[in-house]
């Protein structure tokens, strides 16, 4: 099964990864968890020049072919492979991530974004989504007040809530795939929600096969 | 003026580049040499990583979308500003290599091809196209003789004759832009051919505008 976690900055989403592989493993499912740019070697080495501070004449097509390319490589030699043997693939960001930010924020066009994702993934989509779901607003007052501010933070709230507004549209047209978990409940009450979103699309993935 | 050279491997193509970019000095014109993959400081980052002897584990589409992410580098940051400058660039090798060799040779989905190119070129097309014409067996047996065997050489010529085929095709669907050079004649008589085409088109251009 392939599981990818989403959800605005500020959402909590990489801090609730390691608690959710131990419990998966406890259960004794055989976990992979990975991220986005990079999970391999030579994603490694795109994430390097994706971000290297001297890169900075980078035009944003380079930037999201370079995404595209570590995404690739993470479909084809982790992620695809993994699934063949019968493991749970738990991918911190996945596609939706470019269509939210580039697409929806940074406003570029959303076919074409599409097309290219299409030919990176060879159409690998997620069985599970979870939604780590709070206010770009909240996400962004989080992030402040935790001194976690990166590069991205810096776009306005307008951005930020293109972003999220971006994410509700995905979800309305792919209502099966999505489950939101509300964000701002303590971080115990958000793990409970994700293993139990996971386990119950486990169960329906066994009583289908 | 945009102009990019084409023509299989063995078609002398890269060596015709030096005493042309001189001649057309000569009559005042500011000329930009350019190369794929690479051109740029990020593209160079890129092309390293495309060529790394231990990236053997790179999938088809990783090289790909690598190769594009150099290219739209290229054509934003130096082919885009040195047209609007009024300068001729001049570029071994552009997006319709990418149609022969991974569309036609490795019969990638062309219409996917199609949609990444012009999404890492914002659909610049070359005013010029000049194809050096010789066949994928004479450009084999060129390579073998001269020792500049290189990987792409090791495809067999079933590839390198489904390349030839796909430039035929491209140049069937516009023949405007193509002007082909027979690459079988000494070198000297190549690049005479050549710079009577270029000229050609630029007085075509002046008159045009």
């Amino acid at each position: 099964m392939f599981i990818t976690l989403e959800g605005p900055d500020g959402s909590g989403k990489t801090s609730q990864i390691d608690p959710l592989v131990k419990y998966l493993e406890q259960q004794d499912f055989h976990v992979v968890p990975t991220r986005e740019p990079g999970g391999t070697d030579i994603g490694d080495q795109v994430r390097k020049v994706i971000m290297d501070l001297r890169n900075k004449a980078m035009h944003p097509s380079t930037e999201i072919l370079l995404f595209q390319s570590s995404r690739a490589q993470l479909v084809n030699e982790v992620i695809r492979p993994s699934l063949v043997e019968g493991k749970v693939v738990l991918c911190d960001r996945y596609a939706d991530s470019t269509i939210a930010y580039q697409g929806y924020g940074h406003q570029v066009n959303l076919k074409e974004l599409q097309a290219i994702i299409q030919f990176a993934t060879g159409g690998l989509k997620p069985d599970l989504t979870i939604f780590l779901d709070i206010t770009a607003e909240v996400g962004l007052q989080r992030n402040q007040k935790s001194g976690k501010w990166n590069r991205l933070d810096d776009y306005d709230l307008a951005f930020h809530e293109r972003v999220y507004k971006g994410y509700q549209t995905m979800m309305a047209e792919d209502p099966e795939r999505w489950v939101v978990v509300d964000g701002t409940q303590p971080p115990e009450k958000v793990q409970e929600d994700m293993r139990r979103a996971i386990l119950e699309r486990l169960a329906q993935k066994v009583k289908s096969a």
